[in-house]
């Protein structure tokens, strides 16, 4: 059976900590609402998922907690590759530097007009895209989608655009 | 066999003319390439496929090529739903205007976040969806995907959330 999952936004806002310490002995005493299922815990989960390879291609990621999840990733072994547009990169806020200070292996698209994708490959198996940014306005405000699928029609055409895209921005 | 296809963009730029007029007797004479398929011209052919209904949910739609398909349809007695956000409703180029003055249903998210998806159901059986705005730098200029499934479980999701949100933003 073909996994499939489609995710809407704004997603109510809720605590994170336990889907990055399932294990921890100690509860959490932050202020927002604890143990609730939400889209946004749905998509850290997916891509907190990956066991060997994430290939993210993204136009603006400045979202702490989803830069937390490529962080925790990247510390577990997990082959990484951001692909992000140069505009967005520089902005106040985004996460790509503090991935690439991290050893995080970030390419920046050159071109002129705006690399506008915002999907993720997981385990080069499972595609996560849609038109949520990777920011904190696309998850808490805004109305966006995401869809998740196993499909392997809908996975390889992302997986070839990605190489492509990947090999074409080689600033070597 | 279920229909899946993936569409990137840019798409090379090419005449679009024959998509409308397939039975002409005249030839085009523009001056853009004749006779190529590109990724614009096949989504054209996946909106303008719609026998019934065509509802869209989409942020910003300035494309005159996407706006002479939703008016084809439309003058088809194809039951068209158009759910827009207000902000780029307002901004010179932008097609709803022309919609609505064409007797078209159009109705305006008036929260003051985003409304930013950028899907169709098609005959609520085909999903089109993806980072594409319905504008000409995004067909021509910008890297953008757009995914075409007939998979039921990713259709149902996007057929809720859009009567969830056409009720929601219903002026009556
Ligand atoms: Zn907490
Ligand atoms: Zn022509």
């Amino acid at each position: 059976r073909t996994l499939h999952e489609v995710l809407f936004f704004p997603s109510e806002v809720a605590c994170v900590e336990h889907i990055f310490t399932p294990t921890s002995a100690h509860p959490c005493f932050c202020s927002l609402p604890h143990g609730v299922e939400t889209s946004f815990t749905r998509l850290l989960r997916r891509i907190l998922s990956a066991s060997s390879s994430l290939d993210l291609c993204i136009f603006a990621f400045s979202n702490m907690d989803l830069s937390r999840a490529v962080l925790t990733l990247h510390s577990r072994g997990v082959t990484i590759r951001v692909l992000t547009d140069k505009d967005y990169a520089a902005i106040t806020g985004s996460q790509i530097g503090v991935l690439r200070k991290a050893g995080i292996c970030v390419r920046c698209d050159m071109g002129s007009v705006y690399m506008h994708h915002k999907f993720a490959v997981v385990d080069g198996r499972l595609l996560v895209t849609g038109s949520l940014n990777w920011t904190l306005t696309a998850v808490q405000s805004n109305m966006e989608n995401i869809l998740v699928t196993e499909e392997p029609e809908l996975v390889q055409p992302f997986i070839k655009e990605f190489h492509r895209l990947w090999v074409r921005n080689d600033p070597a």
